[in-house]
């Protein structure tokens, strides 16, 4: 049996006054999750652990079956996965952003979200600084991946990127001994991305049409590669991720899976929600275990929209349409988030996530809506993140016993 | 976003037959914990664990988000931080009774309930047995605080106190070889105390009363000082507790916690419960997070007095009114108990404690009636004490993202 996890990212809320304190997932009309919870078993989940707020890095780790406390020690070696950029063990990757820099000042850390920093990668890659290697790559917009290759490396530093505009760049520290050297590696870095950057014709030529200069690097989220065991080794599976955001992509590439780039799918709002499905079907063609990610819920929730996220979850019920075939295909399917997103926090929350599994021979409860309250009376109670993979696995008669 | 943690001491039961197998609680009539029930989310806790009958002092640290497997290895210390005695790294502590030794037997464990033992401190507080200094305070009634401090000193010892009138005072052992002298200087105190009790003026004046003398005193309880990180620490906050009875006084102490003194609030059945919810809205004024407990459920819990826990259970309720208003002032309220005192059991059980939180944006279950058996079809589902202030501090906004 085949098993599909969609994962409708920061979906998970708390109560909206305006809707006469339901949620909006409570407020939104979702057949389709619901016909789907009405096949199956609910409750709901911690991706990590209650009261922890979960990152998309450290949850998706956690639904994948992996223990964030032994494997995750910042976002840079996801980051770089998800550009599909090699890592060595002992690499140290940060994500960055260019950013805008004015009189020693960031007044804008996008710079003017630059459509195109593909021509400012080449000037800083490849460099060395203190016998250390610097590969360092532009992704969409203003973001940017750095890692560091060479010897006593550390992520214990902390972030260059002050997090907001108006103050000067943060002075990377170690916060352990043992980071003493890769902050000054990093800080000559930004110097040098300054005084590169500052001087190059891109710059210049968007100064001239009066747009933000892309003139400094700003890192942040230090991790050490830590190679994780993957997914094949662990379960005996083959595996699939189909997801727009570089994060979540690789999370699942260093989890040894399949992630294949689909047209029209790009983790933004824009996204072709009915093409990522099609991804998903062709993908559990050829796979054992495919993993989905739609970004849509989140970003409403982080724009504290909560009208949009109701109708975002609208338009993600409608697509998740074909899931019904799906389950007459012997396929066991969870449906969950990897964290709440809730309008009144526009951020992470660590309320749990509503989750519903569905399939063939799985446990019927007497849940006929999926949202995060109904799902509470369900038949699986409360889990933790890390045992989700594991219950799908057995649920799809793929797991071994324990003992005699 | 403020938070107050209320703990009804001991009002989880069991079925109590005479009330139609309801528990104390399901047949009081309590309208304010129903108001709040309705205004948030409900769910049963474990204090420690499933199964794990929680003590007074275990169940607060765990509320308080301290793991007692980690930082617990006896009620001394706490005892000791209750009477605001100064401890060091180190020391060890123990619980004392005054009692009534008779021809070598206990006859009585509280020396007839001695009211007022202060005048027999001075003559034990401040000796030397073995190089190892002798603290000793005598608190209310029969009860006293004992502190070794000096090299060497383990809490592996048993109790000198039999827990029960008739038998000889227990001799203090080692349970583990590092505990041989301790065990040998607790032994000794023993003797001295005998001795010098005996022969006092106090003692005397006592027995030609007709009162039983206070002519030994009986250690229990051992436990080493573990210092805690202090909630400000861990969690950047401020913080209070309102509360009655010395043991969880010391265990807020100990966490770093302003406790302060309140007329007329003793942690028995006389406490004065308005003055209580006064203090409780002053201290919300200046601190974050505030924590109150009150004893007067576990008190009938204990008596094994059905009707009187409904009745005390109800004055209770009367009690919490005031916490509607601070509902409407954003403040994020947890009710809950730190145990079970269940009637049939006259003792602590490990019967799960109902939970309710309640706040603007807390999610909204359908429960309305705040006892064991409704509380469980709530979206908090079944948690650990150690998750309730993390879940608290992420309702209050106040927590921080594990991960990107």
């Amino acid at each position: 049996m085949k098993m599909l996890l969609m994962i409708c990212d920061g979906m998970g809320d708390r109560a909206i006054p305006e809707f006469g304190n339901k949620t909006p997932l409570q407020k939104a009309d979702t057949p389709n999750m619901d016909w789907l919870a009405d096949k199956g078993m609910c409750g709901l989940m911690d991706a990590i652990a209650p009261g922890v707020i979960p990152g998309s890095d450290t949850a998706h780790l956690a639904l994948l079956g992996y223990d964030p406390a032994e494997v995750y020690s910042g976002r840079g070696p996801f980051e770089a996965a998800g550009l599909d950029m090699e890592l060595r063990e002992g690499d140290v990757a940060l994500r960055c952003n260019f950013a805008t820099i004015q009189d020693g000042i960031i007044t804008d850390r996008r710079a003017g979200r630059i459509k195109n920093p593909r021509a400012l990668e080449e000037c800083l890659d490849g460099m060395e600084i203190d016998g250390v290697k610097i590969i360092f790559k532009a992704a969409v917009e203003h973001r940017a991946v750095l890692i560091l290759r060479g010897e006593g490396l550390s992520s214990s530093i902390t972030d260059v990127d002050p997090h907001k505009p108006g103050s000067e760049p943060w002075v990377c520290k170690p916060v352990m001994p043992e980071g003493e050297k890769t902050a000054a590696v990093v800080n000559h870095f930004v110097k040098k991305s300054e005084k590169i950057l500052g001087e190059h014709p891109l710059n210049k030529e968007r100064e001239n049409k009066g747009l933000l200069p892309a003139n400094i690097v700003l890192p942040r989220g230090a991790g050490y590669m830590i190679p994780l065991t993957s997914l094949q080794d662990r379960y005996k599976i083959t595996s699939s991720a189909i997801a727009g955001i570089g994060l979540v992509k690789g999370v699942c590439r260093l989890a040894g899976m399949d992630v294949p780039e689909v047209d029209g799918v790009t983790g933004g709002l824009d996204t072709n929600l009915d093409a990522k499905m099609n991804a998903v079907k062709d993908a559990l063609k050829t796979h054992d275990f495919v993993l989905s990610n739609i970004k849509m819920p989140d970003i409403y929730g982080h724009d504290g929209d909560a009208a949009g996220k109701v109708n975002g979850i609208e338009k993600l019920d409608e697509a998740l349409a074909p899931l019904k075939e799906l389950i007459e295909e012997d396929v066991i399917i969870a449906l969950t988030a990897d964290h709440s997103t809730p309008v009144p926090v526009m951020n992470h929350s660590a309320d749990p996530v509503p989750l519903l599994i569905a399939g063939k021979h799985v446990r019927r409860d007497e849940v006929v809506h999926f949202d995060e309250i109904s799902v509470a009376r369900g038949c699986i109670g409360r889990i933790k993140g890390m045992d989700l993979l594991p219950i799908m696995l057995d649920l799809a008669n793929r797991s071994e016993k324990y003992g005699a």
